[in-house]
């Protein structure tokens, strides 16, 4: 599933073109913008039902196209399914692409659609990589100086020490990759910096990482929610369910701010030239803090890998997420990710729970459990 | 320690002026703010170093002004200081001013200091609040519409269903003394809006929400970090790890717009123009957004009324605070927050944890516990 070839193969990235708030149009468009990004040899295979896609793609101007290939699937995961769907949903185009993913036709998916029913799919389907116990969502944000990685930020809610401590290994593996940085500086995050200040968990997590600092990762230390975006850390590591709360309380700020300045600048015309001349400066920020060109966030911690990007991302956002799928492929992430992962666990002595253990936290205890690879 | 005649009676504040970032001129002149807030027959009692206290009063021209007082406390409590600091340094102006709240001496009384310490401390010196288990912080923060009450966000770092519910009332009773609200709507902060998803905490807490909506809360359901922001709700409840991160979050994020803003307009002539135009507005939003009006956040379920304000607060805040500290006494709120607490209780079937369960969550497990009220 992963090349090992020093020279750059051909790869092939499964779309899950259905399930999205936009509907499939804007997911095709998303491909077209990815085609410049990715490799003259990389194809993408659009999946869902063929008739529209390919209909879709005429219109945009990818008819014949051989870099744009095509997979029927019938069925649609939606937004309200339970995790468990993917089980009678066999032909839904998420789970034809996942298993397109599983049987090696295609070397990475992505989707926007339902994120638990994505990873107790994919953790059930492509089984746990080796050295990890549960896949963690990585999602790229902004602070004043560039970028940083958050995870988990929905994979796992009831995330322990030792799976905090593989999702350290895993963000820095995934920061030296797409963010291109050496040693990733890390923060755990929690609610003082004090050692002891947290609870137990953090407690655990932390002498973890400390066993882990200067060989695997770049350990600062415990960090608070505004050190964040001050640009002193690369990768902050927390547990899915503040992750995921903490993903959503900063997209709903940012949409109050934008909500506001536009509500004020349109009540009052004395605002309208001081709001063009600024017009470029918001153009910047947004781009900044709208990381579209990030958008996506990797499932990382299973045997292949897949990419998920917002329920209602643009075209701009499937772009970015394309990209940052095959640039993991490029990397030769997985690879790195085992050997990282290995190491953690040799140097602190934690075992990864067996294949009996659950592995699938999303709200559904009667999962059976994923194999570990 | 609280008014029960229908007149106002004059209320008596400790102002603890120690411990804060801007130091004891920056509190003075916030409590010289609040004398115009306050009851015409209140008093503010500053509570630290006598001679410094009265030097910097007369300096703010409150020389002789018989509504300020002066009580001597020889030390300090810093930020470094460990939960159980208060037990050595019973000298210190934050002791001080919780032992005078104690002996009834003072109504209320507010600290800009150390929280672990302040949380330990009034726990442990006032006791618990009949019905209540544990102390949570309720802070008032900024949606499109006006404001929220967003609560635990950090006394008690892991915090049960049934202080979770606790927390439902408490935020419940306090929107409407501060916020002014009949009916505040109140949603559960989580992953998902599923039920079932989020973990067995959220699935217990909801369970018993639902059994108090429509009598003692007004209960919308789960809700997401998007959810806050657009003027659905009034009142948030989540855990003290959660909310404490996401307070200072929303900070951090604050802090790093503004910081772009500024950076970005001063490197380019071009913006200057159209910033000057846009300079009221930029006040409006910050003051939307800084809420030095609602800066403080007091610490309920305790059988005294001790209110927090930031570190960094400025006089605004301090004033602020002082301001939602009068009303709460004023709106009778510790006999209401009783009262919501009883019938909670017996509606839901929760029984309080008797003296001897541990109620110091600021990670010193050998804090001994403080009796319920």
């Amino acid at each position: 599933m992963e090349a090992t070839a020093d020279t750059t193969p051909a790869y092939r990235i499964a779309v899950d073109c259905m399930g999205g708030d936009r509907g499939p149009a804007e997911i095709v468009l998303g491909a077209k913008l990815a085609l410049r990004d990715i490799g003259p040899e990389d194809t993408l295979i659009l999946v869902g039902k063929e008739d529209k896609l390919r209909q879709l793609a005429r219109k945009a101007g990818l008819g014949g196209n051989p870099r744009i290939q095509f997979r029927n699937a019938t069925e649609i995961v939606t937004m309200e399914d339970k995790p468990m769907a993917f089980r009678s949903k066999k032909d839904a185009s998420m789970v034809v692409a996942l298993d397109m993913l599983k049987s090696g036709e295609a070397d990475t998916m992505m989707s926007v659609g339902n994120t638990k029913v994505l990873v107790a799919a994919s953790t059930l389907k492509l089984g746990r990589m080796s050295g990890a116990e549960r896949p963690a969502l990585a999602a790229i944000m902004p602070h004043c100086k560039g970028h940083f990685v958050l995870m988990d930020v929905g994979a796992n809610p009831e995330t322990t020490p030792g799976q905090l401590m593989h999702n350290a290994v895993m963000g820095t593996v995934y920061a030296q990759s797409v963010l291109r940085l050496h040693k990733p500086r890390l923060g755990l995050l929690t609610v003082g910096t004090e050692e002891g200040k947290g609870g137990e968990r953090i407690s655990r997590t932390h002498d973890l990482l400390k066993r882990l600092d200067g060989s695997l990762i770049n350990y600062v230390g415990p960090v608070e929610g505004f050190d964040m975006f001050d640009g002193s850390l690369d990768v902050v590591v927390v547990d899915g369910f503040t992750g995921n709360i903490l993903l959503k309380t900063v997209e709903g700020m940012f949409s109050m701010l934008v909500g506001m300045v536009r509500k004020c600048v349109g009540w009052n015309p004395l605002y309208w030239a001081g709001a063009a001349a600024l017009l470029p400066l918001g153009v910047d920020i947004k781009r900044h803090l709208k990381p579209d060109k990030n958008g996506g966030a990797p499932l990382l911690g299973l045997k292949a890998l897949v990419m998920k990007s917002h329920g209602s991302a643009n075209r701009h956002a499937i772009r970015g997420t394309l990209r940052l799928g095959r640039e993991a492929l490029m990397h030769r992430m997985a690879a790195k990710l085992r050997d990282a992962l290995a190491s953690a666990n040799a140097l602190t002595g934690e075992t990864v729970s067996p294949a009996s253990a659950p592995t699938v936290p999303v709200g559904d205890s009667s999962a059976p459990s994923a194999p570990t690879a």
